[in-house]
Parts: C-alpha cells; sequence; structure tokens
C-alpha cells in the first residue's frame, strides 16, 4: 500500500502528500497505524466484534461525469456509497482505505480535491482514512473505496431474513437521484443502527439498483415474494419533475431509477407499527410500502385494481 | 457492495455470476457472510487481533499489459501485491474483496480468468475472496484489491524500527522482475511469519518501488542511514540478462527495477547472525546485503574505494 504522489522525483515529494493526507484526516483512536507504511493497522483486537467489509468503485463516465459533479463531490459520493452498504448491514463504519487511478495531468490537485470530499463525509461519522493507493494512468479517473465496519451486540442484517406478513419499511423519498441526490446523500448510518436498537430487522438493504430490482434481491434470498403498495411509495420532487420530461410516472422513476441509498426494510408487523406510530429518526419519516408475501412480486396499483407483476426495473450491471 | 454480471436483463445472469465466484472460492471458516449480500462478514471478534489493512490497484498500461500477461497472471499479481503487504507487516492474510473496472466487450470472460488468477494465489495463502464489486465501462481493465490481515502475538512490523547497527538482509534476489518475476511472483507471507517468530525485526517492507528506494523508505521512516554492500546484493539471471540490453550494470537493476516482492529486513546483528547460520526458510535464502548506520544512504562498492551516495532510485510515483 502507497499513498504516493511525488512531484518532483524525490521522496520529499511523496512525503508532502502522505502528510498532507494525515493533516486532513480525522483522529481517530482506533487508526493504530495510518497512511505511508506497506498497510495500515485498525485497533480490533480488544473491541471483539466481527467485521463487516465492502467496497464498490466508481468510473469516470459510469457512476460520474468529473466535469459536471467536481472532485469533491465525487470523493463524496465514493465514501458515501460505501457507507450506505456499511448502513444497510445494521454495523459501524470503522475505518476506509482508497485506490485512485487518475489522469496523468492535474492529478495531484485532482487527487487533494477527491480527499477532501471523502474526508468530508468519513469524518461525519467518525471515519478514519487510514490508508490507500494512488497513482495516474492514461485512462479516466478511477476510485475504489473500502470501508470496514463492525456488527453491533445485535448482529448483523442480511438481506435474506424477510418472511411473509413482514411490513415493508423506507427511510424516504424516492426517485430522480440522477439531478443531484446521487452526488449528495448522507448514507443512513444512525438511521440504521437505531432501527436495528429498536427493533428486529428480518431483512435490510440499501435502495442502489432502483427500488423494484432491489426488492426482488431481498425477496430472491428470502426466497419470499412482495407486495408494494404504489400510492404509498413516497415520490421526490425529482421524480416528479423527471417525469414531466420523460412522459414516465414519477412513481415509475421511483421504482426504477436506483441510487437512492435510502434504506429498504422487512420486520415483523407489531414491531414496525411501533416504529411507524413513534417515528424515532431525527428529520428522517418512516414510511410503510408494502408487505412481504409467500411469492411474486407485485404492484398494487390502489385504486381496487388487480396487482401487476412487478419486474426488477432498474440499474442493470451488464458485462457482456 | 456488488459481485454483478448480468449477461441478460433478468436477476439470473448475475445470480449466476456471484454462483460462479462462490463456487470457485476456498470454504474458509472466517467467511461468516460471502458475496451477494450488501457486505461481507469476516468473524473476528474471538480472535481478538487488531487489523491490519493494504489496498493495491492495478492499472492496465501502468502496472501490466493484458495482452501481454494475460488476465490469469494479471488477477495472480493483483492477488499477490497485496499479500506481499500483508507479509511485510508480518501479519496473516484473512480476507480480500475485489473491485474492478471491466472493458464492455467481453467483460465477463475476462472477469472469470481473472477471479482464476486472484483465486489461484490467494487459496494458496487460505485467503478467502469474500466480496467486492464489478463494473463495465470504457476505459481499460483496473483491478483493485483490499485485503485484511490480522497481527500476531508478536505485534505488527512497521518500517520505523531499524537502529544503526541492525543488519539489513533480503529474502531473494533482485532486479529484471519486468522480464516475468512482477507477475509470477510468490509473496513472502510464510518467510515473514517465521523470521517473525524466530526473531525480533527492527524494521521490514517488500521491496516494490525498487531496492535503493525503499532502503530510502526504511531510513526516512526510522531516521537513520544505512549502508549497501555492492558484491553482498543478490543478482537475479534477468537483471544480468537485462544488464546486456541496457548497458547498465546487473546491481543498477537491482537497485532500481523494483517489483522484486522480496523482503528487506532490518534486525539487530545478533539475531541476524543466527538466521544466515541456521537458514531456516524452506527453499528461501536469506542474504546479508548492509548494515544500519546513523545516517546517510551509502553503496560500498566493496573494492576498499570510498562508499558511493545511493539517491533513491526506483519507480516513482509522480502525480502532475
Amino acid at each position: 500500500m502507497t499513498i504516493a504522489s511525488l512531484q518532483t522525483p524525490t521522496l520529499g515529494g511523496e512525503h508532502d502528500f502522505i502528510n498532507w493526507i494525515k493533516s486532513r484526516s480525522s483522529p481517530s483512536k482506533r487508526m493504530l497505524l495510518g497512511p505511508g507504511d506497506d498497510a495500515a493497522i485498525v485497533e480490533w483486537g480488544i473491541h471483539q466484534a466481527d467485521c463487516v467489509i465492502t467496497t464498490d468503485m466508481l468510473l469516470e463516465g459510469s457512476c460520474f461525469r468529473l466535469a459536471e459533479a467536481g472532485p469533491i463531490r465525487v470523493g463524496r459520493k465514493s465514501m458515501a456509497v460505501n457507507l450506505s452498504d456499511i448502513a444497510a448491514m445494521a454495523a459501524k463504519p470503522i475505518a476506509a482505505v482508497v485506490s485512485i487511478g487518475l489522469p496523468r495531468q492535474g492529478g495531484r490537485h485532482l487527487a487533494e480535491r477527491l480527499f477532501r470530499g471523502m474526508e468530508e463525509v468519513a469524518s461525519l461519522f467518525g471515519v478514519p482514512i487510514v490508508g490507500g493507493d494512488t497513482n495516474s494512468w492514461k485512462g479516466p479517473l478511477v476510485i475504489s473505496v473500502t470501508i470496514l465496519g463492525e456488527v453491533t451486540e445485535r448482529g448483523p442484517v442480511r438481506r435474506d431474513g424477510a418472511r411473509p406478513g413482514d411490513w415493508l419499511l423506507t427511510t424516504g423519498a424516492l426517485g430522480g437521484s440522477i439531478l443531484g441526490k446521487h452526488l449528495d446523500f448522507l448514507p443512513r448510518i444512525p438511521e440504521a443502527l437505531e432501527i436495528h436498537r429498536l427493533a428486529p430487522i428480518h431483512a435490510m438493504m440499501d435502495i442502489s439498483d432502483g427500488l423494484a430490482r432491489d426488492l426482488h434481491q431481498i425477496c430472491r434470498a428470502s426466497r419470499c415474494g412482495a407486495v408494494l403498495h404504489g400510492p404509498s411509495v413516497p415520490l421526490t420532487f425529482e421524480a416528479q419533475k423527471l417525469a414531466l420530461e420523460t412522459g414516465k410516472s414519477a412513481l415509475d422513476h421511483a421504482l426504477s431509477d436506483g441510487e437512492d441509498f435510502e434504506l429498504l426494510i422487512a420486520m415483523p408487523e407489531k414491531s414496525a407499527q411501533t416504529l411507524m406510530a413513534i417515528q424515532p429518526l431525527e428529520g428522517v419519516l418512516l414510511h410503510k410500502i408494502g408487505h412481504i408475501i409467500e411469492e411474486g412480486v407485485w404492484l398494487d396499483p390502489g385504486n381496487g385494481e388487480d396487482f401487476e407483476p412487478l419486474g426488477p426495473l432498474g440499474f442493470d450491471h451488464t458485462l457482456e
């Protein structure tokens, strides 16, 4: 592992950049050894918790447009998407490492702004960037972030525990994230931990590929089905705005756009009723959007007409 | 986190690819939850060891030429360079995650061969690939691997503990790795653990940027100097072969080529003498190549003439 950047062919430049990163990093007593050695060391032994690990790669032109978004927002997103995966496991984020491939021209300046964005989001959740690997190459910008989390005393939450009768909840409005939210969202870390503390969560995901597709993931993993209640799906202003342009409905956007990074939660009806009544999250409203059934994934149009089959609409990671 | 690959716009394709990866992965009782959820879970709580983490990104055209090397060897290298960093900390590797950006055409086939190479090397060291993120894009192939390790009872070995009087040892011949070794080396995991078990290591690195540059790193981190004894530096056949073409000496290649991935070790003279006498490593010879002094980094030509200043020759991670 090297966080390496030489502006001159001396060791000074590289050392300067590591120092720059160190100076930007939040201090953390879990970081026993930070950037600058072959690897970083994170305090774990005395905490006796299992380790949750997630990684996401962001690719220029595919996951963001650098010229439109700017490097600080891209840096924020690269950290936030990974934190969102840690939230989806109901785990606490502990440390991050970052590897970057930078275009040859202007790489140092770009790297600094990316790190600033990453650090902004990481420090909001007390997560130190403990190490990384910085390279320049002929290709477009690519960023890979890996985050370690630890499970709480209540254990992790997987996506395979949903059961018929569970209610489906979400933490916020969906759709139209391409208009900005996909860059500027806050991962639902405190919300996931608070819900996990208060209630038995059977299954949870963050909505990244689209509500319909991610619901299919929960159903397949849990070997069950689901009914989404169309009129109950909370819609963003952006979904409604996009709908005017695309001719699709705002609900279609909410079902298929993806990158909402809200939580999709299945939990027993009784617990869900209690949570809906007390609304325990600060500034975040829980919405009931459907329930788990034995099989099939359906959309209830809510007007008394028949349920419609709901396909796995959403982002499709096609490899050819 | 998603290990995602859809050949068709159904969930089946993605599911198939995750199943393919699962079928290739070595079983590991440390992997509590593998690919397919938002994050993986690695058993850690009962082991009570601190966590070592390293990440390295390999970029096509910069770290390898795909057409020459082929995807299996590139996969091996991407895993091995990270394991080498874990070795350099004298830690045990526990789990790996992988993120990949694939060219759009032929991505699935390429991904399978890359994973095969990664899995070959990872399984040699009992390391499960617990998760990852697979994407396709318009850019060249990019691979980022992150490995978690755990410190042994003797703690980690950093690069900042070398002291005047220490001997400098290395685990093998150096130079000319571009002729093949940079793709096909075996990371010195068992060797590092065995040396760590037998002797007090003051500082250790893997030689990735070139012996001279990496020695400067140890000296700067440890606030000391060093003398390399030129005639004692073990030279590969490849360094000698390259020297015939380049007009540089084989020693120059050994000092500056990099990507040798042998260990560079500083330890007290007495322990080093014992190790050199018993040569405890199976199939690997320890070589004494110099010693640590108060300041300056020097090359002893070994012919009775004056020491020459030794600059930080080697790979220069320049960002512009």
